[in-house]
């Protein structure tokens, strides 16, 4: 399906150049292109005009007159979203914030920094290594994803066991809202009850209740000793019991990761690295922990006394253990060989983890006899990565099938990706006709006349549940 | 200033009658008391009648009645507050949550619990420890404070520096929005992005936004070893220096708490206990810490290679660690001795604490010359706690001062208490119009009739900037 750039009148076009500058109002088709397609090539979408403001104030003239023209908008940062939520499939105006990259200094003594909405995570993780601390969210995009994107999705990553998502670092935030209004709260205090969390309302909220122009985030302490251990378990059962329990036994666990030996022989045929322990076993945990002072022995000690565990394989230097990790994050790659994947990013409660990534293939089979299922994921987080392969990218049906399971065993249809477009047609299996109008509700509080990211997250009437 | 019972419909008395049964409709004027006066005795309001629904449909049955007879409540815990945010003040009906005090069994794979909103913090706690966790939340009142009041005021206590305050600790809330609908998002997934941050909206929002019911809260781990140290620290300066250097250095640190000497010397007079140290210090750092193994000598030599440093003492068993901790828990009731004091509860930006620590008893001594002015609090935290003895209860120009002094420092003017009705007149001072103007935008969206405690945290009109 083909967008066309929505009609736009010829004086907001003069009334934007006029606040941004003509030189920031982009509209030839060449420019335009990487603004409209989102980076997997799966969303296509088309603008009248991309609009590249050069400061808060600068966003809040052109939301205002967005809003006083009618003319709906786009918030994009570095495009690198997954689910078509930030690429104008209505053919809105797209609203790029990249040229709001500065950083102000590190503020060493409260740990924390606060950074303009287009900076990349990569600059903030630069920026506040400098200072000798580090920013606790990172993702395989983060050279192109933007501070004010990765809020705008509650970003997750390699680290949200131990330190939370992008919701848990955000200080305080500074964004414009529907009605062209800034709100404006960086102090970033540790303790402040002065009124409503507006900072995580926005977060995770897809552009949908303000543009995010700003923001003050936690920084944590840069650990100085780090290891690896890449562990063959006895099964999948064995594996997710023993990551609930290394959750809590393993003092400054940061990642712990699941994968299958179906996976691991796949990325070693496409590597073509070697087998990473003696002998082959049905799951591998991948766990990763950082300390004041080198956790090794403390972590294999925990891994030997733990019921199903088999070969272990141990990474201390930064070599080795980029080595273990490979085996995890080639799955990715080694999974594209075989054809564009289905990709479903999901969660379950801990306890039905097991149970899904048991019987997920035979769901799948259910609705596409040929597809193969490939399961990896952050086993920490009850999150689960559903590859699926050997369908064609437009059938929906495994796609359906999966999410209906998930949902039905109490889990997320999107664990870190968010709703977007993609995903709109399945958020009332999680969310009920009651939080789906309050969810509408607070979008019409902050968003009045309706111009924020409209195609995103919350679907348009009730009948979706007819779906 | 006497409030009487607003006037209410015979017919709204009989359908609240008829959802909760007679038993739990409270009329009586003896029984009645205890929920129309806070715990401190500050705040006196009035109600018609106080109702004790004993399920969640009950509450939504009650709450709907109330938006049709267009009758005010105040939702009402365990009536711990400190700001007058949980008393009908305005004459509303209360509404108790207290019957619903359930407990389900701990879910240890996911290091999780749900419980009902009337549960008290002390009940919770002990729940999760005879599963051998934690609940990470602790504050003085924990046996008559509920989880739904604590989850309503975002409640901190002694151990936000390392897990956070009660919105870090939600997974999932269910509650009752002013319209009567139920909003129930219980499975407390780790990593869950469809759709708005709605528990964390409710989270802190005092009653305002919808009656919480419910929740899911992450539990920690029990952690085993625990050692205490109180330090002698030759300035202010030194002493919020060091803070902030041992927030970052001190693996498993959980608490850093700060006191002068004019309030040890207060302590110890008023509890006849020896100085703790060999010699007097200017101020003084209680530094806990827990961990797997023992964390004392890691502890200890971050302490000695830090600049500012007297004299040191350790406690590592239970007993010697309520010693050294009595020191600082003793503040309250000595300043108690000296008259009611006027409790101001503030954070500062960590880089404006030892100023604002060195100057704010000029601040008060400027309007009332008579004044003492005590501090101790939650140095790790940015989170000072201000007492003024010698001033009259009403008198509010030190509190105006105190509270202009930390807004013009960038600090906030309520930490961890909350808003309420005793600090909405100075809202303003932390809030700017647009911020204001969007707390009022969600509360209509939430609370269309404006029937949820509609005297409490957001001012009524835009005229508070005069004040």
């Amino acid at each position: 399906m083909s967008v066309t750039p929505a009609p736009i009148p010829a004086a907001f076009l003069t009334e934007v150049a006029g606040i941004v500058g003509d030189a920031h109002v982009v509209r030839d088709p060449d420019r335009v292109a990487s603004h409209t397609t989102d980076w997997t090539g799966r969303f296509t979408g088309a603008t009248p005009a991309v609009v590249l403001p050069g400061s808060t104030a600068e966003v809040a003239g052109v939301v205002a007159a967005c809003g006083r023209h009618g003319v709906a908008l786009v918030p994009q940062g570095g495009n690198t979203g997954l689910v078509g939520g930030g690429v104008p499939l209505g053919g809105e105006v797209v609203l790029n914030l990249r040229r709001l990259d500065w950083l102000d200094p590190v503020d060493n003594a409260a740990r924390a920094v606060t950074v303009g909405a287009g900076a990349t995570l990569g600059a903030l993780q630069d920026h506040a290594r400098a200072a000798g601390l580090a920013y606790a969210v990172d993702l395989a995009a983060r050279d192109s994803a933007t501070v004010g994107g990765t809020i705008a999705t509650n970003a997750g990553g390699l680290h949200v066991l131990r330190w939370g998502a992008t919701r848990a670092q955000l200080l305080g935030i500074e964004a414009v809202l529907g009605d062209g209004s800034v709100v404006s709260h960086l102090a970033g205090l540790t303790k402040d009850n002065t009124g409503y969390d507006l900072a995580g309302l926005l977060c995770g909220s897809e552009g949908t209740l303000g543009v995010i122009t700003a923001a003050r985030l936690r920084l944590i302490p840069e650990l100085p000793e780090r290891t690896v251990a890449l562990v063959g378990m006895t099964s999948v059962d064995a594996a997710v019991d023993a990551a609930g329990r290394w959750a809590v036994a393993v003092a400054g666990v940061d990642a712990i990761e699941l994968f299958l030996r179906s996976g691991l022989e796949l990325v070693c045929d496409a590597t073509g690295t070697p087998d990473p322990l003696a002998r082959p076993w049905p799951a591998y945990l991948l766990v990763e922990v950082s300390a004041h002072s080198d956790p090794t022995d403390h972590l294999a000690g925990v891994v030997a006394a733990t019921a199903g565990v088999g070969d272990v394989a141990v990474g201390r230097t930064e070599a080795e253990r980029a080595r273990l990790w490979s085996y995890r994050e080639a799955h990715t790659e080694a999974i594209n060989r075989l054809g564009a994947p289905h990709k479903l990013d999901v969660s379950l409660p801990h306890n039905e983890l097991a149970h899904f990534m048991a019987t997920v293939g035979d769901t799948v089979a259910a609705v596409a006899p040929g597809a193969a299922t490939w399961l990896f994921g952050h086993a920490g987080d009850g999150n689960v990565h559903v590859n699926v392969t050997g369908v064609a990218p437009g059938d929906e049906a495994v796609d359906d099938a999966v999410l209906r399971q998930v949902a039905g065993l109490g889990g997320s249809i999107s664990a870190e990706h968010g709703i977007g477009t993609a995903k709109k047609a399945w958020l009332a299996l999680n969310r009920s006709p009651a939080e789906l109008a309050a969810f509408r509700s607070v979008r019409r509080a902050l968003d009045p006349h309706g111009i924020l990211n409209p195609a995103v997250l919350t679907p348009p009437t009730g009948r979706e549940l007819a779906r």
